[in-house]
């Protein structure tokens, strides 16, 4: 992670950013003032030797230089850092004293043991604690304050923003029929006494291969030897990011995407994200073009793209990646020489394939065609999120790839899935019975709220892109502003939250470059939530109408 | 979709690839030649001119060039990696091609889809991957492939190295007390199918604010809201390391120490670690001495020092920290300005405070002194090894700064605790009663088992340091090693896997740097084993002995 091109440092990019390079210009200004000097006595010769002689020792010189400097850390944000500073000749000289007296004394002398100066955390610390001021946690935490509750808190904000799926057990008779002992079943005092594989017990990876065989119908068979279980899917990803690209390094990521993205991929692997933006105008669908252009610009720049991060169901706007739009993407990342991370946490809620569009995972694609570089495709699923369990917290790497199923299944140590987590899993998700009712169930539900909102939308002149997956869908809100800039997005969403009391996720939360659309997640509703969650729109069109 | 041609040959770049630093040699190679054309007819004017405006145009077009060279990987270790590769011209020849022909015809041209190049990953992956081939891990991939079982395998290897206390649950009476029903009695549906806070449930930090009370012997009262819960304390860690210190910064860690800390602090944070050795003939102390020519060595090369790693009680030998050793410490660290991280992972752990000092938390004594500065104090806990349920993967940060507990929640998102095991762990620890009993049940069982294994090696002519806590003693093995190496070290611990089939860690697994040290944990065995055990040592003495 340190950098390994310390070569230049950072000072003599700048001085240097403005001349011809190389170090040679510095040269040039000794040279030319001396072929002065020398041109009144030394003629020919010296006039061509002595320059040549200089130069060459001067890039001699400043290269060797610039070999030696001690490399900065390059991260830290944070004045305060180790670089070598005015006062430190200083604290020496205070050791050399210390370390003569005992040390007991060395304590009442120094005491109190409190110091004037602040105490400073990381760089990156401070920038995780700015991190998280965006409307899509400011949202949260409004929900978290004042629930909706149809008879307990009937003014409360109702929540749009999170895109989990909790009515769904709660309605169904799942609980009912599995009483607390029959889920408990699996929690055995030697599973939970003694370390059991971080990456999931074999006896559990079984049992997701299947569920996720079923949530793909059955198009693909799941090699359990492939799975790596991580605490969640955020942790998925990170583990991906640290295993395909260095610090400093990049993937491409068509926007609009998932809100957590900036968290999961950035906040500890050093890696960046590059937007690559997908408009209305061709219905946000990905642009191979506009792909190739990001690559090759981010080349330019110097920085070195390791992967494209997909999602499919698309998160944010509920799309369906099509085999023709997936072949096209390996075709690139081959190309390219680079890795396809596709993020398909939500292929166990694709609801309206009959509309349009039909779910293909990647796995699918990967294994029907036998001249696929498979190594260079990884899946990530959520069984926290197809079970409708976001607390679950569990879900896994799909990988053809053994470097990175080693690396990932060493660095779960660092996010395990806990041993009573694992064992309720098995117990259930064991049973293809039930995986088959629920995914069906939860299909046909998700469906049903689908067509209410997007119906009830409509009724108030409000569109959406079509969905055929996913927990939500993509609304396009650009009527309602008062201006068409993302001030007059976080205004409306601004609106939407106090007057209507919905959280929902602007656009700009999900990187999208045109203002107005936001993600209504509609799997915390029940049908009769719908026309709840209408009238408040309603309130709200109301009022930005009477304004504009 | 069509594909955008890249902006540049990428020819240039196996051009510029050979030259020195600043691309000023290759200029020089045109320059010099044509200084000798020049002066046969030009004169000093020429003679001076044109090599000078030769060297600045040269400059001029080589900077641009620079610019748009593709990146080569600062990071990457893999020369397979995207860097600029032959075959790239060609591909970009097809590629030109191909924009003109429909998607899917140009598929079936560019089929087989397999590239000829390996798919590489990230470098730091590529060192994840390669650490992991410790005798720490061999060692536990022997016990999993033959466990010892006193009826069914009693030939296995016994595992000495984990440091898990599992017969403790499985002997005591809590597990009969406490029949799954009660366990699983937090597991409601409403906690499982919602997210609830990752860093943990208000609830269930006050149930471990009151177990760590007990713990530590009621002498601190811990603050809830300064508790952020992680999965493990493998986790912890290593978000504590990227809350405190930048990539490329480093902590200062006294030796031997836990042999999880390279994984833990190292592999994704970009943090290294100083080894500050203590030794044998200080008994295993700390030195402050040393420990502040180790920082000032490390500033000299330009590493900042963030912080100190600190486990009280000592992992691995045991002992316990005196107050004055941590008075010691704060002052080390308010006049270095670094923080410490206390890990007390053991704290419930403490066996033997009769016979020789007294456990001290690092809380209770930044509780007690006003004039501390609390803002560099780290602790860290796990809940896991205190229950003796190493399955749950629960452990908590007890900060008192709060930078860091608002970073360190926000990170706990990407190493959550799951609602399944929140809850459990609440039903479990929230009788004052039961965690009162539990703790003193564990520490008297503990003693026991400790007391014999010192007895038997004692007989055997084999030492240990005095410990008071933890799982594990320090034993001294060298008189056991034919030569005194890290080479006689692993030797011997072969012998100890292969002849004596214990599994045991060896020192220079937790650097220590003196070899012939071999951390034992005894928690993993029940008074009977202790002889078995015995016998087993007995027998590699007697094979040790037999070669000398």
């Amino acid at each position: 992670m340190t950098r390994t091109e310390p070569n230049r440092s950072p000072k003599s990019d700048s001085e240097n950013s403005g001349n011809g390079g190389g170090g040679g210009t510095t040269a040039m200004r000794v040279i030319v003032p001396l072929q002065g000097v020398v041109q009144g006595r030394g003629g020919l010769f010296l006039g061509s030797v002595i320059p040549c002689a200089f130069f060459y020792f001067l890039q001699f010189y400043l290269k060797r230089n610039r070999k030696n400097e001690p490399d900065r850390n390059p991260d830290s944000e944070d004045s305060n850092s180790g670089s070598p500073d005015p006062t430190r000749s200083q604290s020496v000289g205070n050791l050399t004293e210390l370390t003569s007296l005992p040390r007991s004394l060395s304590r009442i002398l120094l005491s109190p043991r409190i110091s004037g100066g602040a105490v400073s955390v990381s760089g990156r610390a401070g920038f995780v604690i700015k991190g998280g001021d965006s409307p899509y946690h400011v949202g949260q935490k409004r929900v978290e304050e004042d629930p909706y509750d149809e008879s307990g808190n009937p003014d409360g904000v109702i929540e749009l923003g999170s895109a989990q799926n909790v009515k769904f057990n709660l309605e169904d008779d799942w609980v009912s029929e599995n009483p607390r002992e029959v889920i408990s079943d699996g929690l055995c005092m030697s599973g939970i006494a003694s370390y059991e594989p971080s990456h999931g017990l074999m006896e559990l990876k079984m049992a997701v291969a299947g569920f996720m065989s079923e949530a793909t119908k059955n198009s693909v068979s799941f090699d359990p030897s492939q799975l790596v279980l991580t605490s969640g899917a955020a942790s998925a990803i990170e583990i991906l990011s640290f295993c395909l690209a260095d610090s400093g390094n990049a993937f491409l990521v068509p926007t609009p995407c998932s809100p957590g993205y900036d968290r999961d991929v950035k906040w500890r692997t050093g890696v960046d994200l590059i937007h690559v933006p997908c408009r209305s105008a061709d219905n946000f669908n990905i642009s191979m073009l506009v792909l190739d252009r990001a690559f090759y610009q981010a080349k330019k720049r110097g920085v070195r793209i390791r992967g494209i991060i997909i999602s499919n169901p698309w998160n944010p706007t509920g799309t369906l990646l099509s085999r023709e739009n997936l072949y096209a993407l390996l075709d690139f990342a081959r190309e390219r020489n680079i890795h396809i991370i596709s993020n398909e946490i939500f292929a166990g809620a694709v609801h309206g394939e009959g509309g349009g569009g039909e779910f293909a995972s990647m796995a699918e694609v990967v294994d029907t065609e036998e001249n696929v570089d498979k190594e260079r495709v990884h899946i990530i699923y959520d069984l926290s999120k197809d079970l409708s369990f976001p607390g679950l917290r569990t879900a896994a790497i799909y990988s053809f790839n053994d470097n990175v199923l080693s690396a990932s299944r060493k660095l779960t140590k660092l996010s395990p899935v806990s041993s009573p987590t694992q064992h309720l899993l098995v117990s259930a998700i064991s049973s293809p019975k039930f995986v088959q009712r629920f995914v069906k169930t939860n299909r046909e539900r998700l469906m049903r709220i689908y067509t209410e909102l997007v119906k009830g939308l409509k009724e108030l002149g409000i569109e959406c892109t079509r969905s055929n997956g996913g927990l939500f869908c993509w609304v396009d809100m650009r009527g309602l502003m008062s201006s068409y800039s993302e001030k007059g997005e976080i205004e409306l969403w601004n609106k939407l939250l106090k007057i209507g009391k919905i959280n929902v996720i602007p656009g700009s939360c999900c990187h999208c470059i045109e203002p107005g659309w936001f993600r209504v997640c509609f799997s915390n509703l029940s049908e009769r939530d719908v026309s709840v969650v209408m009238n408040r729109i309603r309130k709200v069109c109301e009022s930005c109408k009477s304004q504009h």
